[in-house]
């Protein structure tokens, strides 16, 4: 089944301990739909200068994604961002971020209106809201980030009232909700309205909650991180292109879809920017979920 | 088979969010044992005061386990150690630690030699060399801290060449290797000497790394985290008890060690000192056991 991404397209500058890149492709639905690409249809909406390279777009429509949603400003440059990780690159340090493009609202074609799974990126609460009334899904899952907890809260909580799923990671879910335990967090999180909730915890992995469900995830045990930029849109992208591809929500998919959301992360922060990606294949995923398998599993007891 | 226990026997004041207590049984060897007399014969060895109070011993002896390695001084006080968690409790804050006994070298009892396992706890690489001597065990497992590390390194490295497993926490994995990504650590710890190296990583669960296998457990998905200390002892308790309880090491007997170090250590939190654990049943440890393999089962798949 289709799946509808709303998000950013961004030139990033990105430093980490393995060497520094500038002026690369980067932007929440970048990273998102090149993983979703793999599992489904993507329909792509957000904003664009005329100084957006085209490769990943290109990469896009060659895997059967639906660019019509793609705006593209020829007088305003591409969202940018710049930021730097240290040790164990746990966390960003954001250095630069010019919104650029991102400052108009996306257009969403009508014809994306049939798509029965979306994702709203990162972005303004009152953006979502706005998006929220341009889409018919069946199933919207969304995402946020400190920002907007801390500067848009009402926004925020009614986003929440409309949504089916919410993913973020675990520095956000802990300051939505103000519990320090993520699973009292995930429980808090399900009262504000979605009925499933992915809190992710980078290199440990990630906590699905959702109606008498609960389910633990680790990191794939890659040896090779270079960048984590966009390891969580490729986790969200994994994880709804799979849930899309399964056309249906249920415990099974949901477990199945975590697996691949996690194997697409991997993929990401194996490169800079979005070359993993970009290089990934299905058997890629497939082989990688099942090395992530043998991870976790309990296995036959003597 | 029988598990011989070398370690301390501790009084603690503790603080944490939910509470304070004051003068309450900890010590390594205490957490490790409560745990893993659940599973199999447990042969205690370590030095107490007169002041040590009977219950957890008399508890112990209840569940088949040896005491004659256990030393009491009687003009001695009992180690003693004063600590505060703040927040979400990934760190004690140490107020006060007086060794009193643990000043004195463990005796262990000749009957003790032909114990199968054996887990050396935390303390002095010095005193785990000498009692490495004193033991004929098939399994040796060991426990360090950053204090070691940082202080008698060419020592620690001598007990590493000489055990069979170290199991050791996020912080000190790294602090011993260098290597901020686990993974790596992991396998740096490997060429150190032991065959098996599991790294505990407190609420995010346990790696285990063997040869050709790696294994990850998240915690037990409990809501109640009331004290986290013993909490690591209490893991390699479980995790040993049930090694030694299977009597051979193999991908599945340690993949089921893991599982019962998570759920003996998910008992310990739920409550102050060792009342979780002086409670627990091995029917209580496998009911936890089932629900730890749902958190993380990817299931079948349609």
């Amino acid at each position: 089944m289709s799946l509808v991404v709303v998000g950013s397209f961004g030139i990033d500058t990105v430093e980490t301990p393995y060497g520094k890149v500038e002026g690369v492709v980067g932007g929440s639905a970048i990273y998102f739909s090149l993983a979703a690409s793999l599992f489904t249809e993507v329909r792509l909406a957000g904003n664009i200068g005329a100084d957006f390279p085209s490769e990943p777009l290109q990469t896009l429509r060659s895997r059967g994604a639906d660019l019509n949603g793609v705006q593209t400003f020829e007088n305003q440059p591409t969202f940018r961002w710049s930021g730097r990780y240290l040790g164990d690159m746990s966390e960003a340090e954001t250095l630069l971020t010019e919104l650029n493009v991102l400052l108009e609202p996306p257009r969403i074609p009508s014809a994306y209106k049939n798509s029965p799974f979306a994702f709203l990126a990162n972005m303004c609460p009152d953006t979502q809201l706005a998006t929220l009334k341009e889409l018919q899904a069946d199933m919207v899952f969304a995402d946020t980030m400190n920002l907007w907890i801390e500067t848009a809260l009402p926004d925020l909580r009614k986003v929440l009232q409309q949504v089916d799923g919410l993913i973020l990671n675990e520095t956000e879910a802990r300051a939505l909700t103000g519990e320090d335990l993520l699973l009292k967090a995930g429980s808090a999180l399900l009262q504000m309205g979605p009925k499933i909730i992915v809190i992710k915890k980078g290199e440990h992995g990630a906590i699905l909650f959702a109606d008498g469900m609960e389910f633990h995830v680790p990191a794939y045990p890659t040896r090779l991180v270079v960048d984590p930029t966009g390891a969580g849109d490729s986790f969200a992208g994994g994880f709804l292109g799979s849930l899309a591809k399964a056309g249906k929500v249920s415990p099974p998919s949901l477990r199945l879809a975590m697996a691949m959301g996690t194997v697409a992360a991997s993929c990401t922060v194996e490169h800079f920017s979005t070359a993993g990606l970009e290089a990934a294949t299905i058997e890629e995923l497939d082989g990688r979920f099942l090395g992530l398998r043998e991870f976790v599993d309990f296995g036959t007891h003597e």
